[in-house]
């Protein structure tokens, strides 16, 4: 058993909480590092273990993840399996330094939004994949690293992608020495057909190991696009509490897929997640006191669960 | 060919705007008569063909539906096929007298949720689609009889609702003669899961004849519910412009599924509706500015379509 397969269990749904990460990238308020400690510490308090709580970038231009080192002392505190972008070899240098667990690389679908985000064609991004899993096995063996596809579903410059495109750089990553690939709806283009058809060919290429499908609600599919993830074998879900997480080309639109909601559709489902509602609800509420005026989102929240758990698959 | 195959084909998507009758039913704010039929002129053009325009009951005490002739007369101008909810024997005989296409009566899936709102069990309710069949059968045979089963996916009273308990009922109705049946999740408890199961069980009953599924998004579960249910056999889907109408049950809950949205998920599932979204903007721009502090909902407005029609299954 391989330390991928411990923390990312093949056999059960694991939720990572994004929004630390990704629900600020965009944000207005930003909270206090003791907020966003507060909410990891409320969020783990409901059940969730899995947590991506920022980006290995110069404080100066990116203070929403200035605190990053207070965030990751934050998840160690309560032994939570922290992750953190490492968008370049500086980055993956110093995540090295550091107790994260996870380091994430990212790599772009297309090649013109490759260019155009990162300044690198896609093969320099596995390229430099490929270093920081070298210089993590050199340094610190028991991290993870995670390669993520942006654009995976259709491309904000590039329009359509194609899925045989995103399977080579899956396949690519994964040579390079990802221990888990992801696959991202970055600006909300997919629906549950094309969702359901990249897993079901990701879960014949990943075998045994998860893979991670990343989701935004741009266009209210964030739902319907994960319970058709999880019916083709995906296993790893990102999300964020209140949906988190504005799109720069959608003025207005949600973010990443509501956590809460995942919740509830996962334990329709049959996918015991471990996770408390009641306790999300909690650390909602922390966040959202530190955000004053950021948008969040979510039905669960709003309607509630049905009553007498009549909606968990094992109950009935 | 039957009258209901011809108005709902079997081998297509049939999406039913229900906006006008089960998104009024719990509004502040309701639209003029003039605001109606504009809404549903534009809804027209935009493509819809399906309308539920109301219900047969004492105009005084619903004000909500006061003016179901001219919203009548309105459909058959443009040649729509309006249907309106037929609760009791004088609803019915009144429909009859008029031009409405479809006579729309509805049957607890939960003898405590028949009893608590139609005061009648749920054999007596079969008995009245009975009656009502033969009445039109007399009167009006080229009118179609709709019986829609309330919560058939769970209950506010009950709680957990039996599927063997849906399909017995869903097959008396069809034995009472209804051409059409429904099954709805009136208060928002299902998953994917189990829209998908009572389909392909509905799938069953029902043959070559199609059945409808009637959402709401209470707990955002609402297009993937839909997804699943176009996954399992469903061909004719109610949706309201905004998703407009709340629940009764659920303060603040978003009502019937979005139909903008529902018509994006279709299309990108390859189905393809016939319904110009620009159009649907255009309708919705006339139904809230007649509906003042109403909230209308959907993220497919908010975000627009992806550019290059990248999203439509039949441009992949």
């Amino acid at each position: 058993m391989t330390a991928c397969d411990t923390i990312y269990p093949s056999d059960r749904v694991t939720l990572r909480e994004v929004g630390l990460r990704d629900g600020l990238q965009l944000a207005k308020a930003l909270p206090s590092t003791k907020a966003k400690r507060d909410w990891l510490a409320a969020e783990a308090r409901a059940g969730v273990r899995h947590f991506e709580i920022g980006s290995f970038l110069p404080a100066a231009r990116f203070p929403q993840f200035a605190h990053l080192p207070e965030m990751i002392a934050g998840c160690e505190a309560l032994n939570l399996h922290s992750a953190a972008l490492t968008l370049n070899d500086r980055g993956a240098e110093a995540a090295l330094q550091t107790a994260v667990r996870e380091l994430v690389c990212v790599v772009s679908s297309t090649e013109a939004h490759s260019q155009a985000n990162a300044r690198r064609s896609r093969d320099e991004a596995v390229a430099l994949v490929s270093r920081i899993v070298a210089l993590r096995d050199a340094q610190a063996p028991g991290k993870l690293v995670n390669a993520g596809l942006a654009m995976a579903f259709g491309c904000s410059l590039a329009g359509t992608v194609s899925p045989d495109e995103v399977l080579r750089l899956a396949e690519a990553c994964l040579a390079a020495g990802a221990d888990i690939v992801g696959i991202a709806d970055t600006v909300g283009f997919a629906g549950p057909r094309a969702v359901g058809d990249l897993c079901a060919r990701m879960e014949k290429l990943c075998g045994p190991r998860p893979f991670i499908i990343h989701l935004h609600d741009t266009r209210g599919m964030g739902i319907a696009n994960a319970a058709a993830a999880l019916d083709n074998g995906a296993r790893v879900i990102d999300a964020s509490l209140g949906g988190l997480g504005g799109c720069p080309f959608a003025p207005g639109a949600t973010g990443n897929v509501v956590f809460e909601d995942i919740v509830f559709l996962a334990e329709t489902m049959g996918f015991a997640t471990g996770i408390d509602l009641d306790g999300l609800k909690a650390a909602r509420a922390i966040a959202e006191a530190a955000m004053p005026g950021e948008p969040f989102h979510g039905a669960l929240h709003r309607a509630g669960a049905p009553p007498n758990l009549t909606w968990r698959a094992d109950a009935r």
